[in-house]
């Protein structure tokens, strides 16, 4: 997700020469999507720059068509197709998504067009709800669930219990968490872990110590699963991580851990994950996301042991929006490089 | 649940009349309860004391009766009338519970036996039970789970979503959340608040400001109620708590506004409770605990929208037992004032 030198030079020249342009001549249009409340006070006051709304499921209009910037939401395939086609002078896209994989599917020069993500701005959204998953799996609000809508009392899961067996995942406190995938939303979720006395750990490409927290890089894997109640994969969705949680690695796991997933389907086998949930080698799966979305009717998973299913439900409110493309409007107008850009 | 004076005097006299008949002859007998996993290594190392497992099930063993400390956890009413009856020595009893019901009911004479409660034992535990319960009426895992079981995806809860809307309770990130009943479990779950963005306020007799939050007294309910997007409540069981959350209060609560109980179901009028839910007067409520437990089969919680059943499982499991136990038995050999004392 790096700029190469010589395409953040390319990037430079262009803008550099939108700039003189810029400053001799008309003003800079930038396209905001209608898809979500903006707060469009908070990006105004650039004198150079007009402000446009947009309907990101239609053709861009023709009065728009001479737009430098556009900022993606949600936007249709065929908006983006349409986008790609008419809009000449495009030279960035601002998506709000964490990964913009449909602007980067729908066929943008990106020699000639930046495209940034809206990495952080779904830091605070997921991190709330991969713990909330956490904590449905540790006290089996789902089984309760299940109880509750056949009339009956879950008293197993009530009254007088062992306080933190080694042999179950109960509780958060003294919980051996492994976050795999340490970017900023491991960042933002591992102090609401330290807090209810989790001990954490995080695997990346990179080893080191992140805000207090031991990272590993992946090749301990077969140390760390072992030593694991709870798995958070927090992976993005490129083809390097394709089945990174495989048959094979769910076997180290211990017979009571527990899989949450919010990062990307394709990140775990779910037949491997499905067979493992059936012979109750691993606790139970807390998923967000899914090979294919929506989760297709006849898929095993619907019906799996211990399995919570959540629609991809983590993120999905894009937080801060307004501070990022403002952020990104000065470093353009500046001539920096822009942030997240891909 | 403080003591008077008096009673603390003549508790005070009759230790010490124990100590000294101790410093002459036998040794002071304990009896731990084996209905939970105590580490009684922790416990050990009084010279004057001599330590006892007993079945909080049975009657005590003749060979004890002469026991002048008894630890309870989960005794049957029988255990606890048959110790009233034959344990004619008996100073003191330390409760593992936070609200000791059952010893009180006993009959025990408590001019001549102290009881100490377990408050501070649940703290964690409750905390964390509440958090997830906040996070299961906010990200709505309740109805994901609904969907799940009939095979259905609840796309509706899941994709691009508003971000806070002010109609609804779908975040703790400021969130306005009112502690009723502001004592440690309270103090113990507001750092995981703060931490995921929560405005947190409280009520309690009295008011003040602890651990840098709001307390205000219950007179000030009638301006809070309205303000409140999810309302914990945390207050014990006795006759001045009986429906303190009624009808009327509850006519306060905004529309969209969630209540969770994990204190005792006394505190809420369920029939007003079960009306403001079919009217759709509050967004949901999440109740750990019940007027009747278990939940009687005719009730009509069972099925009311909205409504997340948990069966009294916040705590149970007490945390820390042996250093109360340590830390009290180093006070009554002290002649000192017992910790958590009613």
């Amino acid at each position: 997700m790096r700029s190469t030198p010589t395409r953040f030079l390319s990037y430079i020249n262009s803008h550099l020469s939108a700039a003189a342009s810029l400053a001799s001549s008309s003003k800079m249009k930038l396209l905001y999507p209608t898809s979500l409340k903006l707060d469009v006070s908070q990006i105004e006051g650039f004198p150079s720059v007009t402000l446009h709304p947009y309907d990101v499921k239609a053709p861009i209009p023709e009065e728009h068509v001479d737009a430098e910037v556009l900022v993606t939401w949600t936007n249709s395939s065929d908006n983006l197709k349409d986008a790609v086609n008419r809009l000449t002078k495009l030279r960035w896209i601002q998506s709000l998504a964490a990964g913009p994989n449909d602007v980067l599917s729908a066929g943008f020069d990106t020699s000639k067009v930046a495209v940034t993500t809206g990495s952080g701005l779904h830091d605070r959204t997921v991190a709330e709800h991969t713990l909330g998953l956490l904590l449905n799996s540790a006290r089996r609000f789902y089984e309760m669930r299940d109880y509750q809508l056949q009339g009956k009392w879950p008293g197993h899961l009530g009254g007088p219990q062992p306080d933190r067996p080694s042999d179950r995942f109960t509780t958060l406190r003294d919980a051996r968490v492994l976050i795999w995938g340490f970017g900023n939303i491991a960042k933002t979720l591992t102090p609401s872990l330290v807090q209810l006395g989790s001990q954490v750990r995080g695997v990346a490409r990179r080893q080191g110590v992140r805000d207090g927290i031991e990272v590993y890089s992946e090749d301990k894997l077969a140390e760390l699963l072992p030593e694991t109640d709870a798995l958070v994969m927090i992976l993005p969705g490129d083809p390097s991580t394709k089945h990174a949680l495989n048959a094979e690695r769910l076997k180290l796991l211990p017979k009571h851990a527990w899989v949450v997933n919010v990062g990307r389907g394709t990140s775990v086998d779910e037949d491997a994950l499905y067979d493992a949930l059936v012979e109750e080698r691993i606790g139970g799966a807390a998923l967000d996301v899914f090979e294919t979305e929506p989760l297709p009717e006849p898929s095993k998973l619907w019906k799996a042991p211990n399995l919570i299913l959540s629609p991809h439900a983590a993120g999905g409110r894009p937080q801060g929006a307004e501070q990022l493309i403002v952020e990104n409007l000065r470093r353009f107008l500046a001539g920096q490089q822009l942030k997240n850009l891909i």
